[in-house]
Formats: C-alpha cells, structure tokens, sequence
C-alpha cells in the first residue's frame, strides 16, 4: 500500500463490484476506508467463488485493506448511526439509491463541504447491472465468430464485468476531482454515476457511436480480428493459440521478420498496389490476405520458436492462457511486483494478493492488507468517529443495532436463511 | 463540461485509448488539457473509423475538450519543447516508454513537484496492447456459448477494449491521487501504471484467481449465464433476446412475478428441497431449471409485454440492441442528459456529444467542447507556458519544428506516405 491517501478517510456503503471496487484502489493507495454493511452481511457477502465455509472469495478480495463496520441498516437507530458516519467523515462511495436513507441531502446535514459519489443504474433512474447495460450498448451482438450469420448470431456477454471495472475506477477519480474542488473553493459535491451512462459515454468516447451514425449501420462481425487495423488470434505448429496486434509500422515490421514473411508480403504488395508498412487502413483492407500469409508461417513453427523470434523482433504479441494457467503463470504473477505475500485472509486461506495497478518508484509499495472480517472495526470505528462510549456501543451491540466481528461467528447465507 | 478541475493544466503525450481516455476524463471536468503530438498526428491519428475525409472518429472523440500542439517530436529541438511544457505545467499523462526523450527524470528537472502517469505495457518493460493482455488474462477462453466443448473452444476476443478504458480511469484516479498527496506535502510523484497489471489486479481483484488457486482448476464454461447467480439471455415469443440479472431477493421475487412462474418454482423447491428467495448459490446450482421455468415462460408473450411486465415488478433486464440501434435509442441518447449538442467536429460531421459519465445536482453540466484541429493551440500554449514571442514561434513553424492548426491542410496517412 502506498500513502497517497493517508490523510483521507472514506465511508463506504456498498455492494457487488463497481462500488467496492472504487473503495479498493483508494485504500490501496493509503486511505482509510471504512465499508459499512448490513450485520450479516449484504446483497454481496455470499458471491461466487465461496469456500466450502461458505466464504466469499469475491468479496474478501474487493474489500481488501478496508475497515468494517456492521449495522442494522434495516432500523431507524442503525441507518441514523451509518448518516452520522458518513456526515462526520465527510466522504461517501456509495451504491444505495439516492432515494434511501443515505441521500446526498441526508449526509449532508450541516455539513456544506461533503462530498458523496452515487453508483446508480440507467440515468433515468431505471435498475441496471453491469450485465443488462452490457446487452443495451451493442457489443454482445458484435461479439463472437465472424462466421456466425450477422442476422442470426446470438449475444455473447461478457465474462469480465467491464461496466463495473470501468465505473469503480471512474468514481474513484470523480471522488478525487470533488475533493480537489473542496479544496479550492470549500465546496461540497454530490456526484452521481450511473453505470448506464458509462457504458453509453464510452460507447461515444471511443468514436464506435460516431461510427454508428456516419455508417447509418452497424459494423460487420470481425470474430477476433482488430477493427481497423491488423490483428487476429493464430495457431501455431504445435497448436497453441496466441494474439498478435500490428498497429505501428514498428509492429508491421517486426511481424514480417519474425515471421519471415517479407517475400509474400511483397507479392502482395505488387498485386494490390499498396503498401502496408504505414497504414492501418491498407492491412485492415487487406487482412484476409495477410491473415493467410502469417498463417501458413506460424503453421511451420512451435510456439516456443514463433515466440523467441517475435520478442527479438519486437511484436506486440501473446498466448492465449486459460485464467488458471494465467493464475499460475510465474511471470505474470510470481515475479510481478503487482503481487505480494498473502496477508492473513477471512477465508484462511493463503494466495498472492495485489497491490496498486500503479507502482511509484521510489516510493515504499508496502505489502498487500487482507479483507476486514465483517464487523471487525465496528468498535473502533464509532468510538473513533462518532465519540461513542464502550458502555453505549455495549449496549447497541447487545440491542443488535451493532455487531462485532465475525471471526468466530460466521454461517453462510443458506444456513442463515433456515 | 464541469468545472471541477478548473484550476488544473495537464500535459498528455498520448497514443491509442488508454492514456488519451485519461485525459479526457479530467478534460470533461474541466481541466485544460493539452496533448502534443507529431505533427501530421501521431500513432493514433488515422484510427478507425475514418471520415471520407480521412478524419478519424476514434480521435475526435476520444481528444473532446483538449487542446492541441503539434511538435516534431523527432527532432531535438520538438522533443526539448515537449520536455519543457510538461516540466512548465507540472503533470504529465503518457504513454511514452519511460526510455524516450520524455522520462520522469527528464521532466522533473528543477521541478521536484512534478506529477508524471505513464501507461506501460506490462510490468517487465514487454510491450502490450489491450487485445494482447485480455489473451494473458484468462477471459477469452471463457468467453462463448457454453455448449463448445470445453478443450477445443476458440478463444473469443472483446470488442470493447475494456482493459484501455479500466487503465485510462484508473490513470485519471491515479493522477488526482498524487496531486492531492502533492497538495500535503508539495512532494511530486512518478506513477506507472503498467495495463497488464490493470489486468492481472483485475482478475486477482474481482476474486477470479483465487477462485482459479482454489478450485486447482479453470471455471467451467458458462456461455451467457452469470457466475454464481441467476442470470442468462432468453428469447420473447417474437424472437427478441433479452438480458435478466437476478442476485437479490427484489429480483428473484421481481422475476418470479413478471414471468408468472410462482407454480412450477414452488414444485422445484419442493422436488429439490431448497429455497430460492434468499440464495445467490441455490438459484445458481438449480440454474439450469430456472432457466427452463422462464424461458417457457418467455416464449408465450411478445416482448413487449413482457418489458411491461418485467418493469412493473421490478426486475433489471434489457434487451439486446446492434450498437447502431444503441446509437440511435431515444431513451439511451436523445433523452439522456448524458449527451448534450454536437459542438463543431474536426470531421464537419454533426452527431452526440458526451458529456462526463458523472452528473453533479445543481451545478452546471455545459455543453460538450469538440476535439481540437491538430495543432490549433500550438501558438497560444507555446506563448502561455514557455512565454515564447510570436517572432519565436514563427521560426519555429517556418522550420518544422512546430505545426499550427491542420484544419486546412489535412491529407490522410496513405496520402501522406506517397
């Protein structure tokens, strides 16, 4: 963990991805972060991947290093203590509607300067996940082989929740932009992000709307292959797949020497009578082609050889792993800094935990902290925060209003449920 | 265009998405946010999708709001100027190797304070590309109808280059994080941000590997249907696919009532043994029957009636759109807030304009800016930041050092390159 943040101290009030994740990377980078959830847990303590305790990988692993606090959100006195904590931090991540009991007005009571960020679904207030706004940008049906009928190909959703990755990161930065604001001018801000509007604003950022309108239709399928350039998925002798992207004459050179290919290439060059080393337009009008010639090449060769020529020549390539072979992979995570020892994790077990995306050099990147259990820091956080008494917090923990750690207390959703 | 960032000039060196997404996130704030690039554009300047013109859409939309200095970057003196604007402005956003003319320690000369965010490919110096680490992550060989065999299923590729745009987020979130440290302590910060650890922290982030560390193996193929939950595409009576998440208990009951399925989900419980109200892990096991149940269900009504019915009880669904259809949604576009007027594009062409993905109550949200001409601000930031004479400038452009606006002298690479 880095220090960035070490003055900063955020409540979080949170589920599933977007949200947490925002809190993430601010507590990677040294903030305090105190998630407060319902005692128990939230819509979000049980997902997927669990272990046979019952013990949520997915959370344990977006809520690292953070805080816990655990309330009855469901009573009047628990949602009264969650306001007050949100309004004496004087900054909330948050994905409860604006609608609850945890408005940016409520939060806000004397309190001018606070600064909320709000997760919310569609802009005009309509539910969404990051699964239903994925199947409205138009991507699932762009998505899968190119030789799939355009008129009867079925969606193909995404398994990365990209929305959700998408809007944490972004609301972590609108968060910071509003604090700088604050610090300028002593101003409050009440940001609102819907997920539905990152998925349509990137869809126009990224030029695809544009795109849409100018064509007055939608793109062709392309299967794996680079819009607009030249890239596609290969197989080599020994059938291992792998991903190479030429969007730079240096990428276009390096592909043909690695490849060997500059006597096709040349041919083809003196057939078509363009030439490919500075232009997207040309390989990405001629990919066909060029796929056939670096085809047929990697076909000759292992991998193993193809990727030894490929890095001394400088192309911009990679195997296709499977996420367990890439959960495994020495270089990609043994020897990447990214990772660091396992910290002592609430579902007891050990594995490599990350640190920032970001590494400052010079600066001390510090080891990975473990997920709260759920509870953990609700003592600490009301004695602290609030200037509760042990004998108050006593007595709200005994009125089930408050709840300690659940270390020792733990029962899954369905065990729960009965 | 909000005016968060009013106060806060930026520097951005930029190619592709990732680091260009950056700086349009503060831009769209209200950041000053300047991009040098090589006169006649850079790698990125003739992106698809191109105008008749030759104008890229991808460019003009992923450089809103920014201004622009052409510089010949591969001389001397062009990459002395661009050193010196970032050193006289203070943050840098870049995807320039750390090894070019534009280091850390090269701009940070006399300047302690200096803020620089530079995009890398992965954290061992190789180089990467979105399409390039999304091979290494895992996600494309789990990606696909589930009903392809397991060992010989084609890794499908994302159209949606979700890595750039986590990266570019996360960049902009990473750049506010170390002015605000600045802002404490007036120390400045190096901060890399390599886009093959964005996606590797992703995967160990959203609890993926370890799940991958845990089970020993990969996750089974899923095709369309959600991780852990109850969530799949199903098709209406009139052949319109849609999308329906349920992982809480408003939208297991939401379904339950929309589709009418109270009865045969009362006799699976009872077959079964267990209860689906109140678990994410029963609803996922008993999938396959759930799915069943609804898309019976699904088949004996229009679509239409079907979102009314899906609407009134509070489910969360979309349906499937091409991304033309997306671009053109009244719902999605016209009415959303999100697009404000189309400013005047370098392309001439008139469409939607995004605004930022977050919307601030009851400040103004200002209309969508266009993307400069390339090299429109060379004079004007040339004069501002490094107080260079008219006398100066004109020199400079007389020799190629530096380019001023291309709105009238604008020729395509391919054109170019002859």
């Amino acid at each position: 963990m880095y220090s960035l943040l070490a003055d900063l101290s955020i409540v979080e009030v949170s589920s599933f991805v977007a949200s947490p994740t925002a809190g993430l990377y601010c507590a990677q980078m040294g903030a305090e972060v105190i998630r407060v959830d319902q005692i128990g847990g939230g819509l979000d303590y049980d997902r997927y991947m669990r272990t046979a305790q019952g013990r949520s990988l997915a959370w344990e692993n977006l809520n690292r290093a953070k805080k816990s606090v655990a309330l009855d959100l469901k009573s009047p006195e628990g949602r009264e203590l969650c306001v007050e904590l949100a309004c004496a931090t004087g900054q909330l991540i948050t994905n409860l509607p604006e609608k609850s009991f945890l408005s940016h007005a409520a939060v806000s009571v004397g309190r001018p300067d606070m600064v909320s960020v709000r997760i919310m679904g569609w802009h005009d207030g309509r539910q969404a996940m990051d699964f239903t706004v994925h199947a409205a940008s138009g991507y699932p049906l762009m998505t899968g082989p190119a030789e799939w009928d355009q008129d009867t190909a079925p969606p193909v959703n995404q398994v990365l929740p990209a929305w959700d990755f998408i809007t944490g990161a972004y609301c972590a930065f609108a968060l910071m932009a509003a604090l700088h604001h604050r610090a300028a001018t002593g101003e409050g801000s009440e940001v609102r992000v819907p997920l539905g509007n990152v998925a349509m604003g990137t869809v126009a950022n990224s030029g695809a709307m544009a795109e849409m309108l100018y064509r007055g239709a939608d793109r062709p399928r392309l299967g794996n292959a680079i819009w607009g350039a030249l890239g596609r998925d290969f197989v080599s002798r020994d059938g291992k797949g792998f991903m190479v992207a030429v969007l730079t004459p240096n990428q276009w050179n390096a592909l043909v020497e690695a490849f060997g290919v500059a006597e096709p290439i040349a041919a083809l060059e003196a057939e078509t009578g363009v030439r490919f080393a500075n232009s997207d337009h040309n390989r990405f009008v001629h990919r066909e082609a060029l796929f056939d010639i670096v085809q047929s090449a990697a076909a000759r060769q292992d991998y193993a050889a193809l990727a030894e020529r490929m890095a001394a020549a400088g192309a911009t390539f990679e195997h296709y792993r499977t996420m367990h072979e890439a959960s495994t992979d020495p270089v990609l995570v043994d020897e990447n800094p990214l990772f660091g020892p396992s910290p002592a994790n609430p579902s007891g077990l050990s594995y490599p935990a990350p640190r920032s995306f970001a590494n400052l050099p010079g600066r001390d990147a510090g080891d990975p902290e473990a997920a709260p259990y759920l509870g953990q820091h609700s003592e600490e956080v009301l004695a602290e925060r609030l200037g509760l008494s042990s004998g108050a917090i006593g007595d709200l923990v005994d009125r089930g209003i408050v709840a300690r750690s659940d270390e020792h207390d733990f029962t899954p959703r369905e065990a729960r449920a009965r």
